[in-house]
């Protein structure tokens, strides 16, 4: 169930993520402004702005993943400044999380979770999994959203959930 | 996995909202205004109010459990006003999720879901959980934290991902 939460699942959200810059990138255009505006834009002066919310998020994916199976994550600098660095930047993680199969992550559930800012406490992998990783990456996610609809783009909840699996009757 | 994800930590995510609403007062108090003025407000015209995210982070809980056990869930008439009210709302499915034990959710990944609004379409138990209460119930935190935050309430990324169980190196 970790593979399909955070490998499946985290595709689907970073790939609904991204449709929302090509709906902030047309609100743009429509209202002749720069999109770099809305890039810059945050909900409060001492708030992470559009492009930290989602460099946060994309490292919640990939550096999760790498954690949980110990498969070395492609490491990124930080540095995106324009839509596209941003977009490539959703769609390096994507890849890297495409690369993972469900059989990497049978001893996830178990794996002994730590990182520099922890100082030696440590999480097991499912305690990581629900009380970090999953809040963290929907936070930011959330986050990125509410700054674009906030400034008067038309994003919306389906656009965040995504479709979803149904079954016809 | 299904009751540590939606009943156990969905309890702590609202008891984490619960002590937004303590900072919002406590902002309200020290700027002398009503804190009625954050419960009414929103990001953007056409976005729900504080309250009504709060609702329905309340009903994805409530409903979520209910749909993946069989158990009746309390109803509620979505008529909460006051600070008051809308911490009874969250302490009230607290309480709900509170009843459930871990054997309650034996069969709940395999459970068929099925909601009005979806017409006779329906998902897993599993997939129900995965595509949308948990990024659901997140989204709606997070989007009343978003509020308050953007309107000057000390709030911040630890209030909102909560306790860490941490195990001591």
């Amino acid at each position: 169930m970790i593979y399909d939460l955070t490998v499946t699942q985290f595709i689907k959200t970073l790939k609904n993520l991204d449709s929302f810059l090509e709906k902030a990138a047309g609100f743009a255009d429509s209202k002749k402004f720069e999109v770099d505006v809305l890039l810059q834009s945050r909900l409060a002066p001492d708030q992470f702005n559009f492009i930290r919310q989602v460099q946060i998020a994309c490292d919640t994916a990939k550096l999760g993943a790498s954690r949980l199976t110990g498969k070395p994550a492609p490491t990124q600098e930080d540095n995106e400044k324009t839509l596209s660095e941003v977009k490539a930047r959703i769609q390096s993680v994507i890849a890297y999380l495409e690369s993972f199969k469900p059989e990497d992550y049978k001893n996830a559930g178990n794996a002994v979770i730590t990182q520099p800012r922890w100082e030696g406490k440590t999480l097991t992998g499912n305690e990581y999994v629900i009380h970090h990783m999953i809040p963290n990456l929907y936070f930011h996610v959330t986050t990125a959203y509410s700054i674009l609809r906030h400034n008067g783009v038309d994003v919306g909840k389906k656009d965040f959930l995504g479709a979803m699996p149904y079954k016809l009757p």
